[in-house]
């Protein structure tokens, strides 16, 4: 135990709660850590609960009773998501992101961990209030944003795999039709990397038709698993309606249709930033 | 501009400090958004660093003069890290973790990205002070590793591929010799992921006789690129010294040689912990 000044306190409990996300904390624990009375942490907490709300950084919920304390919520302001997701529209609408093929070079972006960080709060903001246990996603390109979802979420990450890896035991494998190349393609999954009847968010980095995550919900069946969630940081929208194969997700970027001659195309906000989208309940 | 009362701004500056690790911050920056005197930014700063020193979270650098400001560097205690890694070995010796072949389940590890936060934390910690441009890793596994520790140190992800992937634009491929089982792989990078001359942090979940991480070195060269150091949270003693192929590593863990037959292995701390080696300045 250690007694330290409310402002010194302050300091700490902030650097706690921001590295324990989603974690109910007993107003005890904080009592005991600081030789403080309660009444004193609550009052710290009030003063972290004002900031983290008028900045849209996050909520910090009291439950009362014994088994009672603090949690700490990250969240992003809709305001402020909004604002980055712009930045990066523009940024992706740079022609030289343009590969042969109607391919397109999103590794940079990706590569930021502080950036996917920003990105798994927002994730995390929309699906704070859903019943998680886990977030899924296949490798390669949307692990670090499950990683950074899972993250503010206090949640374990799902890794589903491309090719039977020996290292992980035995295994279920399902074959999925990807619905804009038409194509067959494997992924699989190792039998205790996921618990049965889980509430699996799955997100990834870029959906067409959506065949790859349907993939993924196919593969949740075998685990009687249920989808709470689906989150893609780019949907396209060259794909028709009767093309698309999933219609409930959450995007935050849309690319339209790319002229592969002229490389003309537009990145725009996606559906999270659409009407009344829900979007946590903070607003800055 | 907001006016705020010190224990609001210490509340957001911790905030602040945390979401920007590794970055200068300008003295004026916090004196406009809070409306404060320089002096009383001064002193708030004086005691975040308090703080952030005697947890051992982190260091608060103050740079004087025209182009200064302050930089938080992200830190974790030797002692705090010893107490981390030693839980950790203890769960990893664990019979079930064995697997047909002698292989070795770590997925559930992986896919904690609390935890892969705290390894990302000591690895930030030991290279805090060398100069990186980047995070280098091969795909899968070490990827949570790589993305927690270039958070921590404000750089970006550069992630080989063990295939060449069309939406990557023209690549560099080499073969190289797993050094445990004597076979031949393939790993490529895409030209523009690495740019020429970059001094680079390789990092892995795993490392027996060296290969993996010795063919990323391999195609560094190729970059005209530098390793700036090599940090593996798991490392073999199953390999005698003529077969490993790298010398100048950092390991937070160690597994003894696994008994195939009665299931038996030790698992300890790495060379991280042994005698005088380097871990950052900071000690709680």
């Amino acid at each position: 135990m250690k007694k330290l000044k409310r402002s010194a306190r302050l300091v700490e409990m902030t650097q706690y709660l921001m590295s324990n996300p989603h974690t109910l904390i007993p107003l005890t624990t904080f009592a005991e850590r600081y030789g403080a009375a309660k009444s004193s942490i609550s009052e710290d907490l009030g003063i972290i609960k004002e900031v983290c709300e008028s900045e849209g950084t996050g909520e910090l919920l009291t439950l009362a009773g014994a088994a009672g304390g603090v949690k700490f919520i990250p969240k992003c302001s809709k305001e402020r998501a909004l604002e980055l997701i712009e930045e990066l529209c523009n940024e992706l609408q740079q022609p030289d992101r343009m590969l042969p093929g109607g391919y397109y070079y999103l590794t940079d972006i990706l590569g930021q961990p502080g950036l996917m960080n920003e990105i798994g709060r927002m994730f995390a903001s929309v699906f704070a209030d859903h019943e998680i246990d886990c977030v899924m996603t296949v490798e390669t390109k949307g692990i670090p944003i499950a990683y950074a979802t899972a993250a503010h979420l206090n949640l374990p990450v799902v890794l589903v795999r491309r090719d039977h890896v020996v290292t992980e035991g035995s295994a279920v494998s399902i074959n999925y039709v990807s619905g804009s190349q038409k194509s067959i393609h494997t992924m699989t999954l190792a039998r205790r990397a996921l618990k049965e009847r889980s509430r699996v968010l799955v997100v990834d980095d870029f959906m067409r038709a959506g065949g790859t995550i349907n993939g993924m919900i196919e593969l949740l069946k075998e685990f009687n698993a249920t989808v709470a969630g689906v989150g893609v940081l780019v949907e396209s929208k060259d794909v028709t309606n009767d093309e698309r194969l999933l219609h409930d997700y959450v995007s935050l970027m849309r690319v339209g249709t790319i002229d592969t001659r002229t490389r003309q195309m537009s990145v725009k906000p996606g559906n999270l930033f659409d009407k009344n989208m829900e979007f946590g309940t903070e607003e800055a």
